[in-house]
């Protein structure tokens, strides 16, 4: 495998000294933006945060659009408590994050029945949403 | 193994009837607050996003708090490239989280002279940091 490696280098500096090409083009494998896994972090602010019945709806929705099949992994959350900061909010009443294979897969789950379903009947429970989308490095 | 159990079971029924309990106190082993995962999660806002030495050295900086023992994972994240909505921010220059086994794991890490050393040396770098701590259901 190595010498049939060696000798495809050297035909193609061979063929790249044909054509007068002295410096090689950098040839990348990193993934590009489209292929690179998503993290989708979003966070709720019910109306009113003390409506139990809200909050076990919109719990409930989110357990639904867990299941959404082009999510590779997902978990809800609640504020935890850690100490109280400037910089710390814990004024969300959850945290909602799902993970993608790729950008194509983000994209699906936006238009999937079962999220647009979810957006129809929850939607009006909320009164802010927040959303953080990142490639991890 | 099902009869020591069930051995167990029947001496603390005659034990607690022997006290005049007849209702049953109930044995919770769902885990404290203390005792649940716990996700850490900030958003970086570089004072200047386009300066490539601040991000640089503000990713390096993550690159060694991230290997604090007490963190169970975590990774650096960038912006991802979904579509621009109102709700989604994409103005961040760093994603980062980390998850710890308790908060107990939390608190040490905060105060661990690595994490210390870290905001004295890239706290000049933002002018914004968000927080967002939650234990996931």
């Amino acid at each position: 495998m190595k010498t049939t490696r060696r000798k495809f280098i050297g035909a193609m500096a061979q063929m790249a000294a044909a054509f007068g090409i002295t410096t090689w083009p950098m040839v990348s494998f990193a993934k590009t933006t489209e292929e690179k896994m998503l993290v989708h972090q979003v966070y709720f602010w019910l109306k009113d945060p003390e409506d139990r019945q809200a909050f076990d709806q919109l719990k409930s929705g989110l357990e639904k659009i867990l299941r959404i099949s082009s999510i590779e992994s997902g978990h809800i959350g609640v504020p935890a408590t850690t100490e109280a900061r400037d910089v710390v909010d814990h004024s969300y009443s959850f945290s909602y994050q799902v993970r993608f294979k790729n950008i194509a897969d983000h994209d699906s789950y936006q238009e999937d029945p079962i999220h647009l379903q979810f957006i129809e009947e929850c939607a009006d429970l909320w009164n802010q949403v927040k959303v953080y989308d990142y490639n991890p490095l």
